[in-house]
């Protein structure tokens, strides 16, 4: 595989799929990106006077890659000796990240309400600390 | 917004969460790619003798973002006429695309297996024909 690997240039054809899951890892290395940038954000409630804060948002452009692969099923433990009835399934390597939220932190926000009992109103927010690209769960 | 999109150079913060969108969904246009590289998948069974077809693999970087945003709980439809339990949710915009099939096509493999009654398999394999950026539901 691996001097397979180090032939490749995209222009001879892949020998099997875990050639293709190296290729779509090594080629993927290090060009993700995933910004975390501050922007105003308004809390408000009908009754009160808003406040902003400053919140975080993220965007990027996180890896993810698809390899189609047969998977046998597993035999059954007390199945015949000669069990025809192992099949393959059609499946994958996959994976895929988003640029999201690493870590959160949490603050109190208390809003002025003259018009409302009690005259304030106390809103739990979540503020992003630090954004990044994330596996997710494909499957 | 517009006004405020066209000065953004990303050192002044924004003032909203849809700036933030804006920008966000600015920023990623065009840069994503997903490529479709073929590779020789192996067919094989148990008792068989195998064989390689052509298949594709995807990889690439798609856009993703996450913008916090507070979004308020509808009132209930038979609620007090000021009901004070309508509550602000931590909420966002958010966004994920994965580099991976748009489209399948199927195939038919005829394996030889000598060793076996009947002396063949057919096989159905899923072929991959274009790899997209798709959005995916991160919900």
């Amino acid at each position: 595989v691996l001097a397979e690997l180090q032939k490749y240039r995209g222009d001879k054809i892949l020998k099997s799929s875990k050639s293709a899951l190296f290729i779509a890892k090594k080629e993927l290395l290090k060009q993700d990106w995933c910004k975390t940038e501050p922007f105003e954000q308004k809390i408000r409630e009908d009754g009160c006077y808003s406040k902003r804060i400053t919140n975080y948002f993220c965007y990027g452009q996180c890896n993810s890659f698809y390899i189609p692969k047969m998977s046998k099923r597993r035999p059954k433990a007390h199945g015949n000796k000669r069990d025809h009835r192992n099949k393959h399934r059609n499946d994958s390597f996959r994976s895929c990240a988003f640029c999201k939220p690493k870590e959160f932190k949490y603050t109190t926000v208390i809003l002025k309400c003259p018009s409302l009992t009690p005259s304030f109103r106390r809103k739990h927010v979540q503020i992003v600390r630090e954004c990044r690209c994330i596996a997710q769960n494909m499957n």
